[in-house]
């Protein structure tokens, strides 16, 4: 039942947000499910939704931590077994004791298990190990090693670079700048929080790198409109591009953000997904520059995939001052954090997880190598796939090395009057290929883009790319 | 390392914020307990960080869901054991096949299983079982039955209350009628979405109950003010008063708001915590009136406190019509929820077994139940302990009937000058309790309180009370 009350005035930013990703297309997608018809959702990087299996070793321990009291029962039972043996019994059959000690560590360096609120940034023994991670990453020692207190556990990277938004855009003519294409929480965010997108264009045709020319004229242009532009955002692995930034393009945004007094929210979630070519952190390549720096990483992308259980973190270099205050910027992150209590703890031990893999030698380690590297050689090999594909559409061409988990073709050849959001539901209907057509992203005037995750199973991949292809050829001929 | 950039002007919004639960007292606290002093953190709700058990019931179930595989194999251990006992072992020592079914049903109905980002609402047969249970709790059949389209699982109802503050706040004159004291979560979030806070005053003296005529007065002064009022927070049990809202105060609220076209937010996260009175959900008081109503529940409270995995639900009812646009409110809020992807799937499947309690006569029930009963009666046991403290205290009043884990005595007598943060912070530097002062939540102006949470274990509440009556009678005859 509704209301019988007057209508009620709303948020307007909240209104007029927009969220492609889970728009139009999919709720059309859903619907044809429901009605038993079947369908590939490629729209998101959701890689578990599509058969991906969790890695053995991080629920292993996630399943004890959130049950200790089966890590003793464990030791009985090898214990019993090692005594008699029940010949239906494998070794493998038992958890390793390097499972079994590890949740007992996480459990006692928690001191409350999952089960109660934390600090409001998170477990500090997993903050620790973040710091112990970024330094290995980065060949960070001394002075530039990154600084536990200032590394927030959040429920996925969104939350943290939803709150970093939300801190710096001060009133409606503050302006972040945001790649074109870009992931929607950005838009999304930055308009809910009343500011004001402050589009950049990475160069498409030169695999999507970055020039100063090109950010100082879309800087320029925001500040001659009166707006007071204060950080830069770059998501690197692209999303939805998926390339890899090189480190010419990385230097240029840090030389850039230091000559204009800019932030820099570099959204690496895809950090671990680089097919070929090299990613390079924001805090690696700063080294000493004391450009503000926040950086994001997640559970929920890399050869894991922990999508469901929101984990991720922030972690900030050279905070900027606070104008007219004596609280720093952790202060006021902290300040924001406490108002959430804490980051949800499954999420929280799976970040210690991925940032503390099993140690080499250890019982658990081959197979977490083995579990890794299939899936990341699978991502490679349907990405191949795909661009293969592309070949044999007519007019379609994708640029940029490959990372992340997707891929955004330019459609040059549409017919006239049709769009990308046209095609993509037409792909849909015809073949049950869920896309998110590229003006959900944003990209050049006049330009046509699709993303697709390259997740779903090889053989399905190998299934429908005919159908796609012959969709395409006999679409762009309309 | 700080940045060397110019100082950057932040939100204002958020640097104003305050947040005393998690403020100055509990951080000297802190600092005492890393210089090695005793502290109990009675600042907080947060039970397991004060050797709460978690339900077994609960772990068990979602123990497995993390971990899958462990399905299969409890059987064959069960299978193994029942041909061959091994003596050391007794029954006890398997997993029920109730729990084992249990968990195996979550998997098949949730068909990803938690590592896959949910539906943004969250997992519709979470949504179905929540509907279930809040008809079955209210009576509610027909028309009256609770929508699952209309429920939306979230990381907490802190989670749940910021974002239905976040759509109605459409500008600076839009208020909220929040109680005082009050949850400082509604005062920090007004804050922070740019609203106004307008204050209504529980009568103390008359067991925290709420009068018509109060609410008209707070309304009328904001109105006066030129603020345009759209909805009020009732927290019950309450948050921090720890009383239990009776009947007759229900149905003023419901009529007041009917009257003026404002809609009800009911923070009902204690629900489960009232210790000889009766709980009243709005949703049941309101019958067929149609008066909005956002209720919140919450895994962190009740007898089971899983505050770390941040797991809680909304339901709206009567959601209000959305003025200039073709989108309803529902639309709005899940397409808030999309930018956040969709809620922690722990979290959602600890609401799912909230909701979902192991049947009668089923193996597990039994413990569940004495576990159940023995967390309420200790946290009534506490507060009786607290209450009977309070008696030999010089001027200390504690008015309601008891529910939720607070007590929120009133300090009639402090020497001039001193006020109950004063006071607090006296407390906690010679007892290591750490409570919170009544400011922290707001309080007629003049009184003095603060708020403690029961839940120290019985021993060392036996310790602690001769200790603060001492204090409190040499304090306040200074």
């Amino acid at each position: 039942m509704s209301s019988s009350q007057p209508p009620v005035i709303v948020n307007r930013n909240i209104l007029e947000m927009e969220y492609a990703v889970r728009g139009p297309i999919p709720q059309r997608a859903a619907t044809m499910q429901q009605q038993g018809q079947n369908i590939i959702p490629c729209n998101i990087g959701n890689p578990q939704a599509l058969g991906q299996s969790p890695l053995t070793y991080y629920r292993q321990v996630l399943s004890l931590v959130e049950e200790p009291s089966k890590i003793a029962r464990e030791r009985t039972l090898k214990d019993l077994f090692e005594e008699t043996p029940y010949s239906e019994l494998k070794d493998d059959d038992f958890i390793s004791d390097y499972v079994l000690s590890t949740s007992e560590d996480i459990l006692a360096k928690s001191s409350t298990g999952t089960g109660a609120y934390t600090e409001s940034k998170g477990f500090r023994f997993i903050r620790l190990a973040i710091a112990k991670f970024i330094n290995q990453r980065d060949g960070h020692t001394g002075e530039m090693s990154a600084n536990p207190e200032h590394i927030f556990l959040t429920d996925g990277a969104s939350d943290a670079a939803k709150r970093v938004l939300n801190l710096l855009i001060a009133d409606e003519n503050d302006g972040i700048m945001i790649p074109i294409p870009q992931y929607p929480l950005y838009s999304a965010s930055i308009k809910m929080f009343g500011g004001v997108q402050v589009n950049y264009y990475p160069d498409e045709d030169n695999d999507w790198t970055l020039s100063r020319a090109e950010l100082e004229t879309s800087l320029e242009k925001a500040q001659s409109e009166g707006v007071n532009v204060k950080a830069m955002v770059v998501i690197n692995p692209g999303n939805p591009t998926g390339a890899i930034l090189d480190a010419q393009s990385i230097r240029e945004v840090i030389d850039f953000a230091k000559a204009h007094h800019l932030a820099i929210i570099a959204d690496e979630v895809y950090q671990d997904n680089v097919y070929g070519g090299e990613f390079i952190s924001f805090a690696k390549a700063l080294g000493a520059d004391t450009v503000p720096l926040f950086s994001l990483h997640s559970i929920s992308k890399g050869f894991f995939g922990e999508c469901g259980h929101r984990g991720g973190y922030l972690e900030v270099r050279n905070p900027p001052q606070v104008a007219g205050a004596n609280l720093n910027f952790i202060d006021l992150l902290l300040k924001q954090a406490s108002v959430s209590l804490c980051a949800n703890t499954a999420g929280q031990i799976l970040t210690y997880l991925m940032v503390s893999p099993p140690e080499q030698g250890s019982r658990p380690h081959a197979l977490f190598i083995q579990e890794k590297e299939k899936v990341l050689a699978e991502l490679h090999r349907k990405a191949t796939m795909i661009r293969s594909a592309f070949n044999q559409m007519d007019g379609v061409e994708c640029f940029g090395k490959t990372g992340a988990m997707y891929l955004f073709p330019r459609l040059n050849k549409l017919p006239a009057g049709k769009n990308d959001y046209d095609y993509c539901m037409a792909l849909l209907e015809e073949t049950g290929l869920v896309t998110v057509n590229g003006s959900g992203f944003g990209q050049k005037e006049g330009t046509h883009h699709l993303r697709i995750a390259f997740l779903p199973p090889i053989e399905l991949l190998a299934e429908v790319l005919p159908q796609w292809i012959a969709f395409h050829n006999r679409f762009v001929a309309m």
